[in-house]
């Protein structure tokens, strides 16, 4: 099945306790599409300014990834956001944030775009998420990404959004901040009864859960010593979860959705290990396969 | 395998977000010994004072415990914990400690417990370890707990403790805070280094992992949406594991592990549901086996 992901572009700053690295490539469409791009071909919707780089395009298209939907606005500058972590690696603080061509963002859907299959709308406002949507007919699956930012925001078009998708990926402490709740399974319930038919709860380095009315699958992350730069794991996660489900047909069955969490949880487990795209430029399907094979080992009983 | 437990006896008076109970059992043998109870026979070993309850006693006997082991001090009184969960039911306070009996408790053991073959030395002061493993010959799996307060103030009795035992249970934080390292994969290795030839770090609300030289298991916690009292969850946690692995003989083997982790799981995630032993109380082996089921289905891969 064909995969579409719309979200942000971005050139990042980033430090960690270790090292910090200057406007490398991040945002949660490239991160999403890379990912996802180990499993399906992929369609990735943005926009970058005139100082997007022509081998970044290169990289995206050897992934099998079209990027005929990246719109570069000829003079404009791509997002900045700049952010450092602390000391635990989990915890981070947002430097400085430049919108510039995102700002004004509004998707266009190349024609070829409009009749996918499956949907992503990465972490973005949800309002471009929705025009994006007007632009898609007949789906069979739309799941988004959301985060703080919105929540606190942008709840109108959230709440809109949220009525039009089947899935929402959330973090643990956003799931709890959008319905006011501390226990993650009575607010996974709660977002259910604002309009997805499944709620998918990002813990970090704890793993993920979905829920659905009557299911609930847990999938720990796998163990990552070395850490080098999380940036962009939920994205990546969300990648590998959305590329396996679109390779199986989007059939939504409990071992297809276990499995779908795994690869996502191995692909952001791989993404980590490096700053920007540094780790997963070096590894193959082949790498992913073999580490699901060993969290099986570890994890599966 | 027999399996015997040397630890506090507590009288707990604890207050939740939504209720409080006073002076009801708990302590770390108690629970352990109860949930392993489900699993093997199990020998006690503790201390309590004049205050002690003989339904307390007649409640082990039912579950399968020998409560020879259980010194009653006819002029003390029972230990007393006393403490206050947050609003997000992880975190707590302690409000009061009266050591009372337990502050000279000197684990004397019963004859027939000294060639016991599985041995768990539940959270207490590590110089009590000590002496109640200098009076067992020859058990083939001796494992351990800890906590922050013994990491402050005995740590030269940890030290040695940790150095006779095969297997350490720590919680996450405690970990850390041990070895000094923020990434828990590298605290507990660097717990190995200390003597332990595998160690469990217990991550609350999300699961445990498994650690030796060679081999890791991760496994969830299940998922609880009535969390009504956490305490005890760490050693009805241990109980379940060192119930099921004593029931297999002590064989160690990666299936035993993570199916031991999974016991220990699902045992604690009854116990939480009710204050002290009341939410166990009520459930059989046959409800611990069907949650286990449930539990692999949502969570094996």
């Amino acid at each position: 099945m064909s995969l579409l992901v719309v979200g942000s572009i971005a050139y990042d700053t980033i430090e960690t306790p270790v090292a910090k690295r200057e406007n490398v490539l991040g945002g949660s469409a490239p991160f999403f599409a890379y990912a996802a791009g180990f499993f399906c071909p992929v369609q990735m919707v943005g926009v970058v300014g005139a100082d997007w780089l022509p081998e970044y395009t290169e990289m995206f298209q050897k992934q099998g990834v079209d990027t005929s939907g990246i719109e570069i606005v000829p003079d404009g500058k791509t997002f900045r956001w700049s952010g450092k972590y602390h000391e635990n690696m989990n915890d981070r603080d947002t430097l400085d944030t430049q919108l510039n061509v995102l700002g004004t963002f509004q998707p266009k859907l190349p024609e070829n775009f409009r009749r996918t299959q499956c949907v992503f709308l990465a972490n973005g406002a949800p309002s471009t998420g929705l025009i994006a949507l007007d632009q898609i007919q007949g789906a069979d699956l739309v799941v988004a990404d959301t985060m703080n930012l919105w929540i606190n925001i942008a709840r109108p078009d959230l709440d809109t959004l949220m009525k039009r998708v089947d899935g929402l990926i959330i973090n643990d402490s956003e799931a709890k901040m959008l319905t006011g709740e501390m226990n993650t399974i009575t607010a996974a319930h709660k977002v259910l009864a604002m309009g997805p038919k499944f709620v998918i709860v990002k813990k970090g380095e704890h793993g993920a859960i979905f829920v659905s009315e009557y299911e609930m699958y847990i999938v720990p992350a796998y163990p990552v010593e070395n850490v080098v730069d999380p940036t962009g794991a939920g994205d990546s996660f969300a990648g590998g979860l959305m590329g396996y489900i679109a390779s199986q047909q989007g059939h939504l069955d409990g071992e297809t959705i276990k499995n779908a969490m795994v690869c996502g949880t191995v692909v952001a487990s791989f993404g980590i290990e490096g700053f920007s795209f540094d780790r997963f430029k070096e590894i193959s399907r082949e790498d992913i396969d073999g580490r699901c094979e060993a969290f099986r080992t570890m994890a599966s009983f």
